[in-house]
């Protein structure tokens, strides 16, 4: 015999949990209980606005107060008010929401998204801080009584008549021992400041002084006096909700510098405005790149209707759009729910996607209306640029026109253009194009003049993520290979299958190698003797281009690359057996200046890969200093 | 009039709140669900214990299982079982703890700690991942009948008579649309090992197959077979809740193994076992230290009564250990409160300052047990030591007397030791002593040497929190310096008001001034001449201590420091006007010869400090090359 029935909640268990653990910072208090507020003072003027309210609708500020000596913090509005009913009603029954009630009494009559409340559970967060909670309200309606309610944080209330005479309600937390940090004027203006900066009902908080000009003194010069004014701590109508069409670059610029005060100004914006198939307004700004992406996070600031939310927007914003600064407002986004929950949520999906696409669209649009002001900003933009490319294939797809390669010299190419550029000089003997580059121009310049002077280009790939950027383009481009400058010796960067002539003999050849295996004495270097241009370094070393890839990704900790890290640096150590210091030690007499040159030409060479310290090098210069004293 | 009342919750409004977003993954389903069965299964062993069970308790062992075809997921225990009226009382009413209740009702029998449950809210989380959640249970009591409960997931519930004929509760979730990731073998396998590793009563989930051994071959070789087993998922007594007594190192060792499979093995560890005034068990190892922080972070695993609740254990132990690896298991942290609740819940501070105590204790105890093994582990607990006196004053004081100090010759010294070391040979002209660091013993190795032939000791200070706790030594030491073995030449190095004779005339002094004045160039070096020992190096690059601090702190962000940062360096060159080369230059005949000589010489002091690169390194080693090859 089956039997039904509903699901009830225990009270008594159930409200600890809402009043300390539902949100995980207590200040949130303060901006739950000013949107209530502005909620209240919204209502009002949209019954003002449909004629519903007969007397004038006045002063509709906000107002935040503190006594420190009392311990009360005040929230006052001059909005609906509730009659001792509505109290009962909205606030005696958690999660009653008076928000949802009222949209659809009115969501005939026209717009009513500007509504805040959603669960109607904020109220509650004021006994995070509150050991006791009263509230006085006063309804708009004609005719109807003040109430009082208290309530000491148990699930107990107590409802009275009061004699309050204005329209409106306030809230007064009797603040808990534990919460009087929140009885301070500092701290309670800084947590408006930070959720209450945008609201679009004007929010007072105390008072300030002012210096005004008041007439002219004898020598004509202005003279001053100090005014008291209310202190408004935000901006009804911030730059995001207006039109973009009535605004001017001067207009961002300021909203920028008033958000991010410190900041140098911005490259370029983009303000995203849309409606359908989901609501999101918002401007993103590309800032300066600075090369400490973790301080450059978490500088975009999410809202749901003008009310501050968190600067933590991933999941929200694309990945490689974190550094982006600026606000986005969207009241689609869901608040306070977990983040796996975020990811697979459609309208963060579709969010998402929109600003990657805004993005792309404006960057093509810099580079096609203005490509050398887009060349000048490429050093800030051009992480993004190759960080989309990298993790999402439709910003690629349309990326790979406007993405742009840097030389040595500080020469742009986009993709296409630096094949045409380099297809003749720098194809093998396979027809494979060698694009070559460096990943730090100052510790790899004796590599670079080497290729350089033989016409080579170098790109510069000495970003924090050129390294994937690297192995990225070469997927990406056919038959196209990439090679660090200090792969090889410079006449073997590119294989085009030239040979020159020895001036050595075989036997001279072996002498030789074996003169720098003693000298050398290390292990980690495969030494052999070669005929290159008596030009060229008479001792060169090199990394392949394969084993220095995979030492790089196991040092970021690639999976089953990782057993690379713990291998010996493997390097070749190519002698030129046509360099004039060669026939030197060759010729010379004795075993010990033999020795003392070839150690020489290898120290040379280990200073040219950076890679000389320590004791070696204490003995290289004590050596060098003796030289030069001789 | 006033009137008193109960705030009530409205269930349609929050339902979607508990269900949805009180946890922050969703997987946790699995965990509250295994622990319901866990803690139904410990209430009937319980009341077993206590003769109040008339049946034999049998197998008690906790199933988890599911079908991919019906996508269910099913956890089943053969516990406590509850009555259609139970189920009404429990289920029905959420956040009435079935668990408080029967805490109270047998307080007074004995321990009742091992009840897991604490909100009554766990089993509701089942609707985060389905839509349709089926109940079905039989009683422990003689005579009573088995209940069938239903809920779609609305607040509506329906209940029936059961045929269920064994003790136990069945809890089947119809698993909904978006969460059907969980139907899978291995995600649920890894969500079991991960919450539920180390539950109190046995966890069954499937079956695997094992190789045992079946005799012998003709060879007389060990046969195998195949035999399927229950999997078992968990260790129902780890190693935490025995006896330390009982213990042996091998079976630490083992456990920590068990625990981070890929490791090296601990150093050391401490067995945490406090009954009052909190309940903390747990294993704290001390791991070989890496460089790499991060990564290391969050080993520590936080369990409340075996179930695991999280790895981000920052609040609950000292910042400084967040290093350690390990468990803690304490039902006396608050679980899913918010960050800045858990810095200021009394328990919390107290299991923080336990925990330091016993690892100061235990660092204490080896020093003085084993001195030299002790010295052998400091490379890797010495950031821990460091880290920890820079954090907590308490632990500086203890850790005072067992902090090492170790040079660049691998010997060790505490501070008292070390301070009664240099005593004599590194005393200034005011009776301050001079401690000598470097930062980096190949890079600094030019410096090293000619301290070192002065009989000076240096420091190796250059470990991540070394440049921290080099300012730290300098507050807490009295009357004592410390200096970079870079900071001034060599015999400037500890003032001694030692003075060398000059073999140049002031003229000669302000010739070879203007010389490398010329030949350097560089507005970032202040040139001065002066007559050092003839040993020395003819030209010594230094940064002042002050400045060279300052630009570190600029580097690291410090507030007031940061206009520092945007400063050039600023760098003292010194020519030592006794060098032999010194007198080369001015007797030169050509002032290419002189300049030449030099820029080598400056070259040389450059590389010294690791500052020569670009083209000035090519530069360089070109013409080495050619002086070599003259």
């Amino acid at each position: 015999m089956a039997e039904k029935g509903t699901i009830s909640i225990h009270t008594e268990n159930i409200f600890p949990i809402i009043k300390k653990f539902l949100y995980s910072d207590h200040e949130i208090f303060l901006r739950e209980l000013v949107s209530n507020a502005v909620d209240a003072t919204q209502k009002l003027k949209r019954l003002s606005s449909l004629g519903e309210l007969k007397e004038d609708i006045g002063d509709t500020t906000v107002e935040v107060s503190f006594d420190k000596e009392k311990k009360t913090i005040t929230v006052s509005d001059r909005g609906i008010g509730m009659t001792a009913d509505e109290i009962k009603k909205y606030i005696n029954q958690i999660a009653f929401s008076g928000a949802t009630e009222f949209v659809e009494k009115f969501k005939d009559k026209g717009d009513a998204k500007d509504i805040i409340g959603k669960f109607g559970l904020g109220f509650y967060s004021a006994f995070m801080v509150a050991k006791k909670v009263e509230l006085v309200s006063k309804s708009y309606q004609e005719g109807t009584e003040a109430a009082k309610w208290t309530c000491d944080g148990s699930t107990e209330f107590e409802i009275s008549e009061a004699d309050k005479k204005e329209r409106g309600t306030d809230v007064i937390l009797h603040v808990a021992d534990d919460s009087e940090e929140f009885l301070d004027e500092w701290r309670l203006k800084s947590i408006l400041e930070k959720y209450c900066r945008f609201l679009p009902v004007q929010v007072k908080f105390g008072t300030e002084d002012k210096q005004v000009e008041d007439g002219k003194d004898e020598e004509d010069k202005p003279k001053y006096k100090t005014v008291t004014e209310d202190r408004i701590i935000n901006d009804t109508e911030p730059l995001w909700t207006k039109t973009p069409a009535d605004l001017k670059d001067e207009d961002y610029l300021k909203f920028y510098r008033d958000l991010y005060p410190m900041s140098e100004d911005p490259l370029f914006w983009i303000h995203l405005n849309v409606d359908y198939p989901f609501n999101l307004t918002g401007i993103l700004y590309f800032p300066k790149a600075k090369n400490d992406f973790e301080v450059q996070k978490n500088k975009i600031q999410l809202y749901s209707r003008q009310v501050f939310i968190t600067d933590e927007v991933k999941d929200v914003v694309p990945e490689f759009l974190m550094l982006l600064h600026g606000v986005i407002d969207s009241p689609d986004i869901p608040l306070n729910v977990s983040r796996s929950y975020l990811q697979s949520d459609s309208s963060v999906k579709k969010i998402n996607n929109h600003i990657t696409k805004k993005v792309a669209d404006k960057l093509s649009e810099l580079f096609k209306n203005d490509r050398k002001s887009y060349e000048d900003k490429w050093d800030d933009i051009g992480v993004f640029v190759k960080y989309g490319m990298l993790s999402e294939d439709k910003f690629y797809e349309k990326a790979k026109d406007f993405a742009l390669l840097k030389n040595t010299e500080g020469a742009f190419a986009t993709l296409d253009e630096y094949k045409e550029k380099v297809k003749t000089t720098q194809e093998d003997k396979d027809g494979n194009l060698v694009y070559l580059y460096t990943t730090d121009a100052a510790k790899q310049d004796t590599y670079i003049q080497a290729a350089k002077a033989k016409s080579y280009d170098i790109l510069l790939m000495d970003g924090i993520i050129d390294s994937h950027f690297v192995n990225f383009l070469e997927q990406k481009l056919e038959k196209t290979q990439l090679k660090r400058v200090d792969a090889e010796t410079v006449d073997k960067l590119i294989d085009k299958d030239e040979k020159i002539d020895s001036v050595l003999s075989k036997e001279e050849e072996e002498k030789v190698k074996e003169i720098f295996e003693k000298a050398v004495n290390n292990k980690s270097m495969n030494i052999s003797v070669e005929s290159l241009s008596p030009d060229e370094m008479p001792v060169t070393i090199t990394m392949s281009e394969f084993m220095r890839r995979m030492k790089d990704m196991a040092k970021m900790g690639g999976g089953g690359y990782a057993m690379m890290g713990n291998m010996p640096d493997q390097f070749n150590l190519t002698v030129n057996g046509n360099h004039a210091i060669i026939g030197k030690i060759l010729r010379a007499k004795k075993e010990e200046k033999k020795e003392l040159l070839a150690k020489q030409a290898y120290d040379l060479a280990m200073l040219s890969q950076n890679m000389l310290s320590g004791s070696d090098l204490t003995n290289f210069i004590r050596r060098s200093i003796e030289l030069a004293g001789e």
